[in-house]
């Protein structure tokens, strides 16, 4: 029998990458990155109009580009015969929202809507629906408690039914003329196949779908606006697949429907499209996730914590806690800190100075290197400066996306490397205050392992990581977990395994680099965190409530309401 | 009669500037400028050892030298006999404390001293003495109450006895081998008569001296350090001489003392050396002030509030009341903001980026004025950025230098104007609280006045200034405002006047510009007032010592006892 291969591919926040993968080995053969035309538009849309505040778009035509050029380069490279790709797994960030037509069309591709920002994706991290999910938190809070519990208590802004009720209040032509809202990683199927489908992961992470419970209650939808009383079964309604099995069959008309000319590399019609999966959690079985106390991390612009255990329990603050959710047969929790790479790109864009930007040209290393070298030089509790991370808000364990950053500790020599510094050490700070709210309640974390850009380029980070939060972080090398993890779910929904956690075995990357706690920093970072939780506490609990204030200036000055 | 005329020389942070002005019109007829060479010394000695952390030192040998190039000339300049310079004016920062030898040679010129820090100058704003301005409160309240009641509550690191004793405990030997510990002001006027006294304003503000009680007592001195108990006599004694007084007359080895060249344009001897003042205070009579309600603010580096009044009030948190401190016949009240432009150069230097750098170039103007002409496109309380504005402690009205600065409300898309306004505006929130802090215990300001290098290269910064304290704010448009006070003080000291307020009828500057408040503003700035006042106060007063404790976490890094 020849050897048989799947392809897996990621969509992240700024570009997309694909693998083909053996499913004997799990050996990638070939990759591809593409970076999406568009990007993240926060500012305006393509034709320039200006976008309101904590907006973030991107225009679902990238995507299609994105799996047609990714896909054609790993086949065409590969050299492997298409018959012997059995599957495609696909992962995407979520929840990232596109209005679409009943043909499964983006409402922004047509001239009609191309100048509405609600006709185009609403990226995950798309935070103007703060005040449709605070409403959302209030009715769930009356109809569905279970929701609240089962998801750490709060609905976040980033989630399905808030970006739905935007678009239904502020663009209600948009919302009527949308036939159904998808998730992009659901679209990329929808595309492949020719028929809808919604991931149970997707479902069950972003659209308060509960595997004993089902989807919210008509009333409660009912309660929030009268027209969304039948929205499940008008707009969001198509048969549910899980991790694992196969959401349907690569159709004659797909290559069109990514617009690749007839002799770009392509897949068998019939070739199976797996259920399409979170872009995070695929790094799990990429990264060998097996037993109950596995936790794996992804950091780059933003992080999550991913950990897979036998208890089922309630936990506030967290993002959920779901069945099945990451390796079948294991309670999956989640939780993440939305804002963290992207901190250091903050940093580079605004508080590089002129003679940093110069040294970094000089030994040709990028501005972040350059601040994040210098702040490696630093003694830990050196500077002075400690940092509230949330620069994006905070998504767990407060799960308010109207909190902000801040810098405390500032004097006349403080230089942008300690502010660097405090904003990574924030980072890890946040991580640790995850860790801890999971092991309160009673969910224990074993065992710790990390993909993602910045544990490859940044040992510093890393090593400042495993050393506030006490714990030993194994880093894998290899530069494409999800990909790979999407194309070991793939294996197994295309028959190459039996269950996910043979293909596991198989196919896993294995550690690569391990950095163990230094234990002489301890005592300075334990006192460090004692700092910061009060901080968290007293801007985070309600003592002051400073951070939303401002917004609402902000927002009201920018509205001219003030 | 021939014309007379008075030389004014005003010693700054950064550089010392000269000027020659008629007695009968206040018209100055010539100036000159001289930075120090060796600027202000806080991470190294010219011989390259590194300073501890808050040290912030001065070279005395600058001093001599910009006196007697800014003095020569002024003087070669303006083809004014010297018979007809009736008089010499200096003003000084303060408290900067020299320790000198019995003829008044600074210790540090001495070959063996000359690597020991604290042989040096110690500038106002050196901060290394907090651990003695604290036993100073503990003690003072102990044995002199009334000193803390009528210097606003709390004795400050910056002024003279903490500095003194921080030698005594670092440096026993340097304490030891010093003659006297003078202010640089009384140092300068010392150089110029060849005998040794003090002004009463300095004693007054910065030495505890008080015009009923005198200095503090000597069981005081004793309860702090058995060696101190008769440090008056032994160190600090020297006659007093008061504001529009004569300090003593130019001897004949002056020109030498100053290092000047036998060609030099130089004072008859027995020219009317003036009492020497503080350099705020000196732009009191330059600005006109004259009745009670009077206040004139200096924006520099940092800024100084000075308010006339008829009430003798005892107010908290000021850096004092004194009877005759500014103008005879009225009681003066000093508050100050030890860190005003300061922040901006602060920005400037570290979140000035190389694009805003490369602009700036490119359209000649400084990275401040850049930064600044950004700021200035926002609408108050857009960016939802606010800063506690303590990169430098805070002098007034927490008087605690071991606070430290913040910003808050950080997005991804803060950028660095933002950071820079919220700055501006928490200097601006600082001044209005000490502004309501004095008219809150009876001393109401009628009149603003304002002098200073911003007020004239920054409009924005004034009219800010003007939007927050919501009051007219009256900008003198002359450069050298302190020099031409000291010129006009030195009219009096050498009988040209009878008295400072004629004096100041005839020879004060006009107000140049004024600034109105815009009462659009109002409601958003009373709004961030409030939010600035609620953080103010938590991290100010006790609410969260999170500043002093991260202070004590670096310090105790940098000993290595961490």
């Amino acid at each position: 029998m020849s050897k048989k291969y799947t392809v897996g591919i990621d969509f992240g926040t700024l570009s997309a990458r694909a693998v083909l993968a053996d499913i004997e080995t799990g050996e990638v053969l070939t990759d591809a990155v593409f970076e999406y035309p568009h990007g993240v538009m926060d500012t305006a849309l393509p034709s320039g109009l200006p976008l309101p505040a904590d907006f973030a778009l991107q225009h679902p035509a990238d995507y299609l580009e994105a799996f047609g050029k990714t896909v054609s380069e790993v086949i065409g490279k590969s050299g492997v015969p298409t018959c012997d790709i059995i599957g495609i797994g696909i992962d995407f960030t979520t929840c990232t929202l596109i209005p679409v037509k009943a043909d499964g069309t983006p409402l922004c591709f047509d001239k009609r809507w191309e100048n509405d920002p609600h006709a185009y994706a609403k990226l995950w991290k798309h935070h103007a629906a703060q005040p449709e999910a605070d409403r959302l938190n209030e009715a769930a809070a009356k109809f569905a408690p279970q929701i609240l519990e089962r998801l750490g208590g709060k609905t976040s802004s980033e989630w399905l039914f808030p970006k739905v009720m935007e678009v239904l209040e502020k663009a209600p032509e948009v919302y009527e003329n949308t036939a159904y809202f998808i998730e992009a990683g659901d679209f990329i199927a929808w595309m492949l196949t020719g028929r809808q489908t919604r991931s149970y992961v997707f479902a069950s992470y972003k659209s308060l779908y509960l595997h004993d419970f089902g989807y919210p209650p008509k009333e409660m939808l009912k309660y929030l606006d009268p027209r969304l009383e039948n929205v499940l079964e008008e707009k969001l309604s198509a048969p549910m697949v899980y991790t694992g099995e196969a959401a349907g069959y690569v159709d004659s008309l797909a290559r069109e429907r990514f617009g690749l000319s007839a002799d770009a590399p392509w897949f068998n019609v019939g070739t199976v499209v797996a259920c399409p999966e979170p872009d995070a959690h695929c790094a799990a079985p990429a990264l060998g996730m097996s037993r109950s106390g596995d936790m794996f991390s992804i950091f780059g612009t933003s992080s999550n914590y991913m950990l897979i255990s036998d208890e089922y329990k309630i936990i506030p603050g967290i993002c959920g806690v779901v069945k099945d959710g990451l390796i079948p047969g294991f309670n999956a929790y989640e939780a993440g800190l939305c804002c963290f790479g992207d901190h250091f790109a903050w940093a580079a864009k605004n508080i590089c100075t002129a003679e940093y930007r110069e040294e970094a040209k000089a030994r040709g290393i990028s501005d972040v290197q350059l601040l994040s070298e210098k702040a490696s030089a630093l003694a830990p509790g050196e500077s002075g400066v400690i940092a509230l991370n949330w620069w994006n808000g905070n998504r767990n364990i407060l799960v308010d996306s109207s909190l902000s950053g801040m810098f405390l500790g500032m004097t006349l020599r403080t230089r942008p490397e300690e502010m660097f510094r405090a904003l990574l050490e924030a980072n890890a700070f946040g991580t640790r205050v995850i860790i801890e709210n999971f092991e309160k309640h009673g969910v224990t974390v074993e065992r710790m392992t990390a993909a993602g850009g910045i544990t490859r380029k940044s040992p510093f980070v890393m090593q400042t990581l495993a050393d506030i939060l006490g714990k030993t972080l194994c880093v894998s090398g290899y530069l494409h977990s999800s990909a790979l993890g999407s194309a070991i779910y793939a294996s197994v929904a295309a028959g190459g395994h039996p269950d996910v956690t043979t293909a596991v075995s198989a196919m896993a990357d294995p550690c690569n680099t391990v950095y163990t706690p230094n234990p002489e920093t301890k005592e300075v970072y334990d006192l460090l965190y004692k700092e910061y939780l009060t901080l968290h506490d007293y801007f985070g609990r309600g003592g002051n409530d400073i951070m939303k204030r401002l917004k609402k200036i902000s927002s009201d000055v920018k509205r001219g309401t003030k």
